[in-house]
């Protein structure tokens, strides 16, 4: 424990950098010149790190990343057995780019310079979690000591190690001889918030399984742990329903070629699990159901006048058959995602349909709801939170729901997306529900130039409130609307301007020198598209490898 | 000729579209859905056009492209034997997709719909231009006829048969059951400027060969003939000289990995000219040579006082060895590259390095300029027009040559890129010089949400002038300077935005309606996905074949 204490003895980063940049003054690799941050490219910046200057090498032909005796993990635990391959090839590039490394000495070059043999990893908890999924309490804490030949990853469980193994891939730097080589050094780290998401829209495009697997790849490049599954909407109904199989038949853009099926979501969330990060779906109702029209009578007819109109509205929450139809389907959704948590929607919902409707009017009238639809909503959203309590899931809904007044769970999760963050935050956690963040991080909306400096610079802290209530903001989540991307260019659309994000919610609140972040976040972008992620450049420059396509 | 008369008798494309409804409403494939153009899938719009609801079907197993006997070009004209098999390819699809259209009846379905046997090539003029390389001259007007059981397709020489070879492919769709069909359908098309460019910037971003002939393969659909190459800039030098290899040795990003050699560039004006478009390379002086600094002495050293301050500025006016540099320069690029027109920037010259360094001044006196940098600037521009000139090259220029007053030759192309593009366009055309237009079309630029329809709705010819002025515009071109911009996301960012410029050049300029362009335009980016362009969605919606990366 004594890197431990040791670090936790430093005043902070302000006191690093500056012991760093006098390490630096004698010569070492990572020398102090416009581009290159004294933290060289990591993404996020680690809570606690201690670079110093002395160095080792690694060559691909002995470098070995392995379960730690003490470790509670062994051979078998295959999230990390996985990730060890992973990370060997992030960090030594295909076997051409090796056989180039060893052609340049990278095996045996490096002169005087010491070897660093192996990574091992301990997980110290019992269970090291090998095969469960992580969730909203998963403990990411790492700590990574590189002072010995033998190099140190620990953490309590799996979850933690893959937070590390991203991290200590990023300490290792190729000099001019491509000689690979990583800074003594010593790592202290955890995540500032406990949800940090990606959100993408498979409904107003639907989006090839392939696009979802790379966007989780990256999202691990980025330590975010949620991917937010905006599986439906109004344009087009893609989930394949075991219990309703004609949502798709009838919604899908094509009831073959743009669904996803029960294999594809379990491939989903497997090859996310084993990025440590969690997958929750949204069915957003009762507005944003235009493609369930699958469903009979459950969305409700509209009226011109006394007559039907032929267009559909809202679901139908005046109907027994409706919360049947629903308990039916949640029980589906609670079986096929494994998180604790779904999210229920709840936003957007316009009045005038069920205005129009006689026999809304006449229900409203029954339910003594008088003339307010709000109530009306209300009443609908408290029989689904009962039924997606019954299946044993938690929820998250967009704030108009908590705006709207239905009675909720202390645990539910307020999204804020509206303008003006700051109230919404106060209101939602002076309420003393848990807060998480989207309106300022809404990545589809587009601008000319440098905009993740506009990204980067949002503080979700940044409102009017107690600790008390600061301690109930959970994260937040970048948000990738789909009206104006799809396979084409969501991933350069994402990147690295989502990393913006990633930082703020993994990084200490002091993390804020966008000077410093441009020069890793350069780095790091470029390490991106090493990786094969076509994130964008920041601005005018190059990457030594340019991506290929 | 018959169907030339004939359709030069239409009053014009508004009774071309009543005339076609009336027939669609018969009954047509081409049915007046919503979200159907009568015009299908064509882009940009043909001249002149007449649709009919007949159809024909095509069979892969069957179908051909060949040359007519009665065409001046045979088998051996391998730009057109390689177009032939290029549409075949975008017209059928890979061989497994074609092996699917023959299982779904492709082959031998379509009930008692005629089968279209070929299309036949009639080159007409008596040299076909096979070896050749397009020119501003070059006529690209053609034919298509598709009222018998082999189609025609007539122009004067293969430029013309390239542009009718895109537009055939794009009248061919299939229906429910797979089967490809046309309808019989004639056209008369040409296009409204000469000039219909793109604009890539190599300089401050390299962009691997890949990308530059994929988006010359883009631009084959969208019928553009121009790539204006701004091949170096004040960020890197990738031009491989042979004449001065320190050039991209010293100027590049990285003198091995990132520079286009001599087979690069030869590749590239071979793959344009396969697709009728022109390499206009641009070397811009004498501003924006920062990255020529390989070259002693070229650059102006600037002054703080009386010392050097240790940085350039523009290329140094004053020195005879300036111009011998520029004039083996020049000799090289005017071999390298067979266009008759070289692009010479001239663009944003900052004056404040030459005002700070005393031989400059002392220059100024000897000349008699006094103090106005611009008679200097002039002095140079002059001097690099000659040298161009004894190379027999014609050239264009950035607008600020013709703001400064510098003498032209009557020839001369200005390149209007500044704001209030009428005025600037009026100016250039009442001076009795060629303009291109720009200003509007700085693509680079991005902004959220449909930005194409800003971009469609420029008109070149928008602005106060006679006839005979309006006659100078030869047209346009799209620019994707490089600030933001890489192999990552090139492509998604050009297209289908630049399809709406190319539109713009080609079709009439009654070609306005933006509702009908949406339609066409969904389905032409559609096409191009399918082609393997990852040109990015208008709106919420899908495509059949989704991008496959």
């Amino acid at each position: 424990m004594a890197v431990l204490l040791m670090l936790r003895s430093q005043p902070g980063l302000r006191f690093l950098l500056a012991g760093l940049l006098l390490l630096l003054g004698r010569g070492s690799a990572l020398s102090p010149q416009d581009d290159n941050s004294p933290f060289g490219s990591l993404w996020p910046l680690p809570q606690k790190l201690n670079i110093e200057a002395e160095l080792y090498r690694l060559s691909p032909a002995t470098f070995q990343i392995a379960h730690s005796p003490q470790s509670s993990a062994s051979v078998g635990c295959s999230i990390l057995d996985n990730a060890f391959r992973r990370y060997f090839y992030y960090i030594f590039g295909s076997s051409t780019e090796r056989d180039q490394l060893l052609a340049a000495g990278g095996s045996g070059g490096g002169g005087n310079i010491a070897e660093l043999s192996q990574l091992q990893v301990i997980i110290t908890a019992s269970d090291p979690e090998c095969n469960q999924h992580p969730s909203v309490t998963t403990v990411e804490t790492y700590e990574i000591d590189v002072t010995q030949p033998v190099a140190i990853l620990k953490s309590e469980n799996v979850w933690g190690a893959l937070r590390g193994l991203e991290t200590f891939s990023q300490l290792v730097y190729e000099d001019q001889y491509d000689t690979l080589l990583i800074n003594k050094t010593q790592i202290l780290d955890s995540p500032r918030f406990a949800h940090r998401g990606i959100l993408l829209d498979t409904s107003r495009h639907y989006l090839p399984l392939k696009v979802i697997l790379e966007t989780l790849e990256a999202m691990s490049f980025n330590k975010f742990n949620v991917f937010h599954w905006h599986i439906v909407d109004d344009p087009s109904f893609p989930y394949q329903s075991a219990s309703f199989p004609e949502l798709s038949a009838q919604g899908a853009y094509h009831p073959v070629t743009h669904i996803y099926t029960l294999a594809d979501v379990k491939m989903v969330i497997e090859y996310a699990r084993e990025r440590g990060i969690r997958v929750i779906p949204e069915f957003d109702t009762p507005g944003h159901t235009q493609s369930w029209k699958g469903i009979k009578n459950l969305l409700t007819p509209c009226y011109n006048g006394e007559k039907l109109s032929g267009t559909f509205g809202p679901i139908n929450p005046s109907l027994n058959t409706t919360y049947e139809f629903l308990n039916q389907l949640f029980k589906e959704i609670s079986m096929v995602f494994p998180d604790a948590y779904v999210h229920l929607g709840g936003d957007e919902v316009n009045f005038a349909c069920w205005q129009s409707n006689p026999a809304i009017t006449e229900f409203m009238q029954k339910q003594g709801f008088g003339s307010d639809y709000r109530k009306l909503e209300s009443f609908y959203i408290q029989n689904l939170l009962d039924i997606v309590t019954s299946h044993m899931k938690g929820y998250m809904v967009w704030q108009e729901v908590f705006d709207n007044g239905v009675q909720l769970k202390p645990d539910t999760i307020i999204h804020v997306w509206k303008g003006g963050y700051q109230q919404q935050m106060a209101a939602v956690t002076l309420a003393k529900f848990h807060a998480l963040l989207s309106s300022p991080w809404y990545l589809n909306v587009i601008s000319y130039g440098q905009d993740w400096r506009k990204i980067y610079a949002v503080e979700p802290y940044n409102f009017n409130g107690t600790a008390a209530q600061k301690k109930l903001v959970i994260g937040g989540e970048a948000c990738l609307w789909g009206e104006y991307v799809d396979a084409t260019n969501l991933a350069s659309r994402l990147w690295p301007r989502a990393s913006a994000v990633g930082e703020r919610l993994w990084s200490t609140e002091a993390t804020t020198d966008t000077s410093d972040a441009y020069k890793r976040l350069t780095k790091h972008r470029c390490r991106m598209v090493r990786r094969g992620i076509p994130a964008e450049p920041l601005f005018v420059g190059h990457c030594d490898y340019e991506y290929r396509g």
